[in-house]
């Protein structure tokens, strides 16, 4: 693909731009040793911000539920806190993960691969608020608006996405009041957010307002424009849902700090990491210690949660010199990581395989 | 200065190279929306961490406090605990705010001007525990030590920095456990850290293990190789320490989501933002609409703690057309934020006037 043949919204400079070194700098990723923690703490959880992170009293805060349904409510905190809760255990990943590693690639926030976290959310489900308010038989979709406003393809507006009632009422959809067990920080959509288990993160919306039952598929921007797998720009594309299966090494060793490049004293050195996905469990992890030209199985923990990563485990006895670390997840679905990236036009869905360049020194 | 002068560590490409984005997306800066809070939610305020996040078990953590000293010690953190404590609000900034400014520029964490957050601090006044450990007639610096292990210009260390006796007494210095009224989080430095009001964050050492009271200067490589005001690789160059003198402005309007850019409806518009230095409290703020053409007085607030960022107000009667608006304030040493950026070797102490792009449509 040539630059000329490129929408103004792609660039094919190997170099980011201020303006994604802006997006880079507001909005971060999991630093990788966060693998080796079940629950990824506050702070340390990736973030992906369209707007502006918007400051919200929860004293006064109301979510609207309404629209074609036969009974709109408003609910404030405490109402929402009164009813039944669950806490479930996610583990979220940003659409655009990867995005960086594509060339060319779309303009936006330039993820390598730290766009990802795990968290305990709780809240309350929403099939439970679905059954009160009880959509009309012409309801299709629920839509969701945020609080956070801006500009994004020259239109203005409120982050908005829908989910179609079946969606909504799957098992784990909760609105969520709180995160590893304290009220939700201000910039993972306080008071109250979407949780969606098993997608991309843009269905996640943060600084919940108002819930619309609508009788006409939802056509928003970030419904119908972003958030699409496509392969150019006239391609109306399909909608991203599901994570696609993805697993990441917890980095042995230390690190060089300006390069990142990891050293590992040589000997048996235990490899670990984390596997998830989208459409169902992970059933095997392999590890390759040599750039993916061999593999070998990991052994791997059951989901402590149907939509948490789960763990993986294997010994390396490490040979003095430089290696290409890898790891590479099979799902309940048969979907396997692919060894190089994939290129669409977002660039969405990055899951090619993790690669981690050590270099192993004399014990 | 041409690229072929240029020693390894610089680059003159304006673009971001892979390892200066790995760096960028696992250290956050703090979105600028957050310059309307007092206080930054943990999450929000900058990060910079060296190397890996340690994990330490806080039941089984001590701080050995020892070298030439009449009394070794050795704390758990519920001996740290149970001495007086403060809590004081405390405005840090990386060392390297600004560098991506900069050209050439070091290659390392390229912030733009993010790198900064207020936090309540709470913990143990370091001149106390001083008084108890009593550094002998020979001690000239204390070394603080952290549990954050890597691989920095060549050479493996653990992150290490050291403060002069009497730098060490000075009011405000503490051993903080707790940030925001709850403790520490794993990236702040959990379980314990040391907190240097007024100076740059490469001072306040987390995961803090040890302090050894030495009787020669202290001169490991943060001290003495990093975090130095040089000009050219063979300056030895002059310690950092103190914060120069900063303000920011809290982005009016909305942002569009790729390019930042804000949108601002017509007619009387608040502007606000934050200003602080290291050299004593800001005396005065100015504010510019039209690029530093020309400058009115904003009102500023006097600070809450003597090292903790003041807000400062105006009001735009914002004309229709795009608009630079940038702040400048001017410290009680006299000192006054530079126009352009100040060259230095290390891409340090990045404080000139901050500039935000700002399209005025008719509202």
């Amino acid at each position: 693909m040539a630059t000329s043949d490129l929408p103004p919204s792609l660039t094919a400079d190997p170099g980011i731009s201020p303006a994604e070194l802006h997006l880079a700098a507001r909005n971060h990723g999991m630093p990788l040793e966060a693998l080796g923690l079940d629950v990824t703490p506050v702070g340390l959880h990736y973030l992906l911000i369209h707007y502006d992170i918007p400051v919200i009293d929860p004293a006064t805060w109301r979510l609207t539920i309404g629209g074609a349904v036969s009974h709109e409510t408003r609910l404030s905190l405490d109402d929402l806190q009164a009813r039944s809760s669950v806490t479930r255990r996610v583990t979220l990943e940003c659409a655009g993960n990867g995005r960086a590693r594509l060339s060319p690639r779309a303009i936006s926030q330039p993820w390598l691969n730290h766009a990802i976290g795990t968290g305990s959310w709780t809240g309350v489900p929403l099939a439970d608020l679905l059954e009160e308010v009880a959509p009309t038989d012409a309801a299709v979709e629920l839509v969701f608006t945020g609080a956070d406003r801006g500009v994004e393809g020259g239109q203005p507006q409120a982050y908005q996405r829908s989910l179609t009632i079946e969606q909504a009422r799957r098992d784990g959809v909760v609105l969520a009041y709180a995160l590893n067990g304290a009220p939700l920080p201000p910039q993972h959509g306080a008071p109250v957010r979407l949780v969606v288990p098993g997608w991309y993160g843009m269905a996640s919306v943060k600084w919940l307002q108002t819930i619309e039952a609508v009788t006409e598929p939802f056509d928003g921007y970030q419904q119908t424009t972003a958030y699409r797998w496509r392969d150019a720009p006239d391609d109306p594309g399909t909608p991203m849902r599901e994570i696609r299966v993805q697993s990441m090494l917890l980095p042995p060793g230390v690190p060089d700090f300006a390069t990142r490049r990891r050293f590992v004293p040589a000997g048996p050195t235990p490899l670990s990491g984390r596997a998830w996905s989208g459409h169902g469990p992970v059933t095997h992890v392999e590890v390759s210690t040599d750039g993916g030209a061999t593999w070998v199985p990991a052994q791997l923990d059951p989901p402590p949660d149907p939509h948490a990563w789960q763990r993986f485990t294997c010994t390396w006895d490490a040979p003095v010199g430089r290696h290409e670390l890898c790891s590479r997840a099979t799902d309940a679905a048969g979907r396997t990581q692919p060894l190089e990236p994939e290129w669409n036009l977002g660039g969405y869905g990055g899951n090619a395989v993790h690669r981690l360049d050590v270099e192993v020194t004399p014990s």
